[in-house]
């Protein structure tokens, strides 16, 4: 959606995964990869996790003096838009939904909806492992939607980055009935529109990939990949400055 | 199997699972774990984690004070005492099977034995979501020893601390004739014998345990009482000192 931009992508590899940690640690590690992000002087920052997003994106907006955009807000809008039954499913990791940023944000435009959530943890690894499509994925996705299945939802929020490699499993599992909605795509709406009303966006028709780890471990070039459906061929490795927990 | 001794634990639970980082940063967190630990004046030092076992023991115990004892040379020796066959399995996660230790130390013991390897990724967070003995677990399972199955190993090694929680689901997979060797209880049979020898065994009735933590993660508390089987009840958290990386 941005050919034109520069990207300066920080993956926080040495202490992945967020999903489980406490939402003092996340708020940490979100102001130390702000600040280097800030340092290489970004226009506009995304929080592209839904974990930070759901657990500290208001606190982090408030202290950066550049615009901020989280994946929650524009997966809450997904689900506004899909919806017609007024019965929204949500999954993400255990920090994300114990959060309930995303029940609270559906409510808070449509009061008299009903969100049910379900925290999903094994996703993760599973689509780590690239076993997105096996019978073991059916039978885990089975088992945790099932009591949303059970709700007579009619969309699905998808609210990890992890999961749209999953989309096709989920799919089978809730039916050709329920609409996911994957916030990832979402937000890089919520970005453009952004861009284009702040007349930030860049008039240049390409723009460079920068990809910044905390870590580089073996198999991050392959997954990043699979990502992103094309070759990623260069990676930095960088210390994140410090901030006080 | 230590009931007069103060157990100094320390997880890195900011960090964890390590099993998928580089071999640099794990080395680094080993470095800054084990300074901690140095402060708090212990006399022995157990490296009571594969992936670091496997990642930077030697290069550690050269550097430290006190004896080190990592779980990976007392499961080996577990494994060269319970095979018949010359065929082992081995199962541990991605950066320890990728280390090759166990597999090194065993055919350095016995030389024309053969060892077979398999990392396992998913089964970490089968154990921390609480599911060891679903029909998941079952098939998971099932996908990663038909290898070593195959192969006719008479003897696998749990390689990894949450893999014990595993074995009834284990064995029913490799069936009765696998003995099942688990490097922590191996482990803690060599620090007893270490203490023995060297004189440091405590001669109190009763120690005390101290956790300490570098994030107290909501699911902490549980998951520590599953695995010790007895409340834990206090922990605290810490910083790690910093050491370059």
């Amino acid at each position: 959606m941005f050919p034109g931009e520069d990207l300066v992508y920080l993956g926080d590899t040495a202490r992945v995964p967020y999903g489980t940690k406490s939402a003092r640690a996340i708020s940490q590690f979100a102001s130390e990869g702000s600040l280097f992000l800030m340092r290489e002087d970004v226009k506009l920052l995304v929080i592209a996790c839904n974990t930070m997003s759901a657990t500290c994106l208001t606190d982090l907006a408030k202290s950066l003096p550049v615009p901020v955009v989280g994946v929650i807000d524009p997966g809450v809008d997904g689900a506004c838009e899909a919806c017609r039954n007024g019965r929204v499913g949500v999954i993400g990791t255990n920090a994300t939904i114990a959060s309930q940023a995303y029940q609270r944000g559906i409510v808070q435009r449509q009061s008299t909806w009903h969100v049910f959530s379900q925290p999903c943890p094994l996703f993760v690894p599973l689509v780590e492992e690239g076993w997105e499509e096996t019978e073991a994925a059916l039978m885990i996705a089975r088992q945790y939607l099932a009591p949303l299945v059970a709700q007579d939802i009619d969309t699905l929020v998808l609210g990890c980055t992890h999961y749209p490699l999953l989309i096709p499993t989920l799919q089978r599992i809730v039916g050709p009935g329920v609409q996911i909605v994957d916030s990832a795509t979402q937000t890089s709406k919520a970005v453009r529109k952004l861009l284009d009303e702040t007349g930030l966006r860049s008039a240049r028709s390409e723009g460079a990939l920068r990809v910044f780890l905390t870590d580089i471990p073996p198999s991050f070039i392959g997954m990043a990949d699979r990502f992103l459906a094309r070759p990623v061929t260069h990676v930095e490795r960088v210390e994140l400055p410090a901030c006080e927990s």
